[in-house]
């Protein structure tokens, strides 16, 4: 019995250790677990793996035997649960509500951008406020990562293109993003400023849609709360949009946009300051949570 | 005599053979060679060769006959010559009169945007019309390419952070980059997007700022003409404001913004069309010349 539920369980991805040196692991039965015998292709969750097939690759050999797994010390940082990828694509103003608290239309088209993928970080790490920041908020989203290649992928094809979900804190700095007359990638890079985790969800067999609760809670206080349903262009869409712009490769994580409730758009706005505790939420992906703390740069 | 120049003379990097499947080679007295003998740190001219130190790593074992050189066959195609870097990085409006012939005001700070850096592609390789494009046009510009990773920058220390310099044609759908309502990138990241070469050439020992000629001829006709020393942000200011907002990481390319004379900017546009031939040339970097082509995306 328990073993046939094992069978079936959606698997979760984690990586674990310090910055620049985790370790590939699973999510089981509430506790963090480190992954041990056959080598991962690329030895980490990143592109290699998914394109060898990535969580089926994973499963048959956890049933073989080939690759077990054993519980991982408590104190182990959690990293990002994927490998730098390629790249770390950001879809702008996909829920109406969003662009409307932003004074912004909802466009046509979803605004893509990119965000440098030095930014991603741990789910728990600390989010940094750069010397100069002004204006720091964050924005929830849906991390869908990529399961294989491709370039102009149709939407009805889109399901198969996708290895997990995940949640992605998409860290902005408005006065940067938005007042330095540049593209908005400036705000969006700086180190910390895409924590993500706890876990990469393999999708479930049938749903091509799968549904996510979002919320965010600032110091304990909810501020967003919204359906990935009420996404303006849901992930099949987006990953036939964004391909018919740049070829996307295993591992690529797409963020999928934020609904209502960011700090840019509450009455007045209020940014993040040192201190600060944001901690997000989606149905089925647990949650992760981050302190705002002011850094000095390191070069 | 011949010795003593061989030893003084400026190495330039080149990447030969089908595309993902490049070796690393040189450019020597006027034609390629592969690298024989001990392999480069990570394979390949990528982050972890730049991070080991790059030219001086790769002289030292050329001095010592740990890596020697070997005539490659003519027909071998030159790709970019440096591996797919964590960013493709490229800057807006860094010449007053390219920005003027735009009809955008050049900005006090310079405008920074993305390419993916699957755009990549060799000096010679097509550059592809993608179904649906309708503005095609072209960009010369001198690229850095980083040898030391850095965040906050000084740019009285940025020299040190330019592992070389290349040539890299900053490829535009502007319909697509201006007229979809989103940021740029979606205009400037498909395949072949960021053809780029043919060498990476080692900086002057004692130049913190070399300046560079710029020529660009479609069809055989002179279209951009201009130095790298109009740039309204030199290579260190550029470094030092990109690393202000993100991490840049050994390998990690900088396309230093084009100045007037593109597509766009003639009275009235003329876009790039499927047979031209767009010929670009850097003092002292040597030129590239690619054919644009009708192409069906793959997936």
């Amino acid at each position: 019995m328990q073993e046939q539920r094992q069978k079936v369980e959606r698997l979760r991805l984690i990586r674990l250790g310090p910055f620049g040196q985790e370790q590939p692991g699973l999510f089981l039965g509430g506790s963090a677990h480190l992954l041990k015998g056959e080598q991962l292709p690329g030895g980490d969750y990143g592109e290699s793996f998914f394109r060898a097939g990535g969580f089926r690759w994973l499963r048959e050999r956890l049933e073989t035997g080939a690759i077990w797994t054993e519980a991982a010390a408590a104190t182990l940082r959690l990293g990002a649960p994927v490998a730098r990828p390629s790249k770390l694509i950001a879809v702008g103003l996909n829920y109406a509500a969003h662009a409307a608290e932003v004074q912004m239309q909802a466009p046509e088209r979803p605004i893509l951008f990119m965000k440098a993928s030095t930014s991603l970080s741990g789910p728990f790490d600390a989010i940094p406020l750069p010397l100069g920041a002004e204006k720091l908020d964050y924005e929830a989203e849906l991390a869908v990562v990529i399961g294989r290649e491709g370039i102009a992928i149709q939407a009805q094809e889109a399901a198969a293109y996708i290895a997990g979900y995940s949640i992605l804190n998409d860290v902005s700095e408005r006065a940067w993003q938005l007042e330095r007359k540049g593209q908005w990638v400036k705000g969006k890079s700086y180190d910390g400023f895409a924590p993500m985790g706890p876990v990469l969800l393999e999708p479930a067999r049938a749903a091509e849609n799968e549904r996510f609760e979002v919320r965010t809670w600032v110091n304990g206080k909810l501020r967003q709360e919204a359906s990935t349903a009420q996404m303006l262009l849901d992930v099949p869409a987006l990953i036939a949009e964004i391909s018919s712009y740049m070829r996307l490769l295993p591992g690529d994580i797409i963020a999928t946009g934020t609904p209502a409730g960011v700090g840019m758009g509450l009455q007045p706005p209020r940014f993040l300051r040192a201190g600060d505790r944001v901690r997000m939420q989606l149905s089925g992906l647990g949650e992760m949570e981050q302190e705002v703390r002011s850094v000095l740069p390191i070069s």
